[in-house]
């Protein structure tokens, strides 16, 4: 029988009455003949209320102790919904990422997969029960508990799938798949049929919720199609996958990231990228905005840092001015809006139309960043809503 | 340098203030020249709270989920309080039961503790940091979570004191010691300055919520003192340890339980201790009362059960029935009054005592129950306290 692993997030298990749901939609699944694997997020907001708690005890918690505790969002979410299937008649049972195999290294808040032995998790599937696994979350080589950094869940469901040749990857949540910016912000915004892995990890990195960027990186290696759908209604959703198409200019989706600051860096030009890589090691996706100074002499490096990835922002300011250099805060209360593309820069017209747009709505551009798949703006918060509607109608035409 | 464990109740560690005052006592307990283990119950009704969301998905949740889902409390508490020790400067360090090396059986709910291999505890120990480990939790030999039953963190606590040599073994609650009576039912209620293993043991069997029985059998094999005593304040506490003086008759405790249930089972009389261990391998402290039947042939017994202990009470019935002989709920509504003391069954005169202040209080008795260590009545349960205070004027004379 044919495996397919499915990821339900936090807003899909938010209370009882929506994990009975879930638990009736894997039923289905089950009958319709397949072997189900269950991916869970913690419930509603339980991780954010974990970590402010935490806050409460520590302003900058030291990281292995906040995966000892964060990773109990799941380990309740998981065993409620085997309760859950049991109370409907399905045979069910709830694996911890030690007990999945899922095996990471021990960069604690941040941990990548290293290994998946998902043999415990055959054994039961072969006995006809559906095995729920808590995401976000593995046991490193150390025996510690670790949890895979914001959006983990996504990263835990398509490892799984690929340990276990899974046909799909199925990621629920509360929007009928990628559409072409947040509907919130552009109610006119498409749903995409189907995006290339790059393309998602371009929307991902810029700040798109749906999936997770390392998730999407995971597939691209292991071949696996993710399925981007609705926990509600049978939506087709967005499929992500290998690109079919031969590279185009066209812009496929407009997303906007708030809550940034950039920092300024006192560093010799030679080590911008290893700045950029010390940052990325953290989990923080640093951009590189500019850099202000002589070839081969020291001088300043501007990177924008999104807070969301910053558990402390002094602490991360210390240990970046120990290693490079001194760093200040330049700005605070700035974003960016990112339009992501194959080939995007392969002439200079995406990008002065863009500028077009911004100086039409009188938003100051701080900084600008390009690449083969996207071209970024960095403006003040106030901006971000009305430039990422404006660059949707300008690309795409609504 | 001599290692303490010290465990502190849910009660201790309800909020984010308390567990910074647990901190502070840890690391003044550290700084008298000790190597500290602390073993956490969860944050107050944590647990309480758990078992609730879980009955809301089941009814009669299956055992094995249910451990995974309560287990939470004390990682929670426990993280919490590593945060709070390192942030004054104590270096610290939690551990799951699994990683305590905490091996149980597999009996789900009611685990007991085949196996400790506290290594990972003595190596960090070594290295100066102090070492939190979740309470009321272990690991099975099957590598599945398991829970230690009501009071399941004083066992955990004994029995890592006995592991790794303890000098000692402190617990914390909200009182001071062991009184003779609950001080809320008996305002005159005494302190005990010390206590045998047996004579805890069966006042913890009767009801008295300071220490769990399982856990004063566990100090008793190994020879552990056991100190109970208040986290507010520095009062003396109870010592709980080997009987020094010879037994003598004098009662030393009075205590109730409320929420029983009498059953009453169709079964042969040589079966009724079989029944009785039944119940006990589920946790359920079940009192025989009376048999009704010839010798050797089927009778009914009659056995009262505390409601607490069981999970389920239809489900209960129905397994007992399948294996014994039909269960039907006789009485419900009732609790015991028990008075404990070493040799309290060598006269007549303690059990026609306790009968006559029944009877002066118009309390109708249902059954009595007598052993070497004490005597129990079980009456209606708006005679509980009544019957308490009025026996420990009795017998203790206040």
């Amino acid at each position: 029988m044919p495996i397919v692993v499915q990821k339900y997030g936090g807003s899909s298990v938010a209370d009882v009455e929506k994990i009975r749901k879930v638990a009736r939609r894997v039923k289905d699944t089950r009958e319709r003949g397949y072997q189900v694997v269950v991916v869970v997020s913690a419930m509603g907001d339980t991780t954010d209320e974990l970590l402010a708690l935490a806050k409460q005890v520590s302003p900058d918690p030291p990281r292995r102790e906040l995966d000892m505790l964060l990773t109990c969002g799941e380990r309740i979410s998981m065993a409620l919904l085997s309760m859950a299937l049991q109370e409907q008649g399905v045979p069910a049972i709830s694996f911890t990422g030690s007990q999945s195999g899922i095996i990471t290294n021990d960069a604690h808040s941040q941990a990548r997969i290293v290994e998946v032995r998902p043999y415990r998790i055959q054994d039961e599937l072969e006995q006809g029960k559906v095995v729920i696994v808590a995401g976000y979350q593995g046991v490193s080589y150390k025996k510690e508990v670790t949890t895979l950094g914001r959006g983990g869940s996504d990263t835990t469901a398509v490892a799984l799938a690929a340990a276990l040749s899974a046909e799909s990857c199925e990621i629920y949540s509360d929007v009928d798949g990628v559409f072409s910016a947040d509907p919130r912000v552009v109610p006119d915004a498409r749903k995409l049929e189907t995006l290339s892995y790059d393309e998602m990890q371009e929307l991902a990195s810029a700040g798109a919720k749906v999936l997770n960027a390392q998730a999407v990186e995971f597939a691209k290696a292991k071949g696996i199609v993710i399925l981007a759908r609705t926990a509600h209604g049978q939506g087709r959703g967005t499929a992500v996958q290998e690109l079919v198409a031969p590279a185009d200019t066209r812009v496929k989706g407009v997303t906007a990231e708030a809550e940034m600051a950039v920092l300024s860096a006192s560093v010799e030009s030679g080590r911008v990228p290893e700045l950029l890589e010390f940052l990325d090691a953290r989990g923080v996706r640093g951009r590189a905005l500019a850099f202000d100074g002589l070839m081969g002499r020291e001088g300043r490096a501007f990177i924008a840092v999104p807070l969301q990835d910053v558990h402390g922002l002094e602490a991360l300011k210390r240990d970046v001015g120990a290693r490079f250099g001194e760093v200040v805060t330049l700005r605070e209360e700035v974003g960016t809006v990112t339009a992501v593309g194959a080939g995007l820069n392969a002439d200079w017209s995406y990008l002065r139309r863009a500028l077009g747009v911004a100086e039409e709505l009188g938003a100051k551009v701080h900084a600008v960043h390009t690449s083969p798949l996207q071209l970024s703006l960095l403006v003040d918060k106030q901006h971000l809503k009305p430039l990422t509607a404006r660059l949707h109608r300008e690309f795409l035409g609504a």
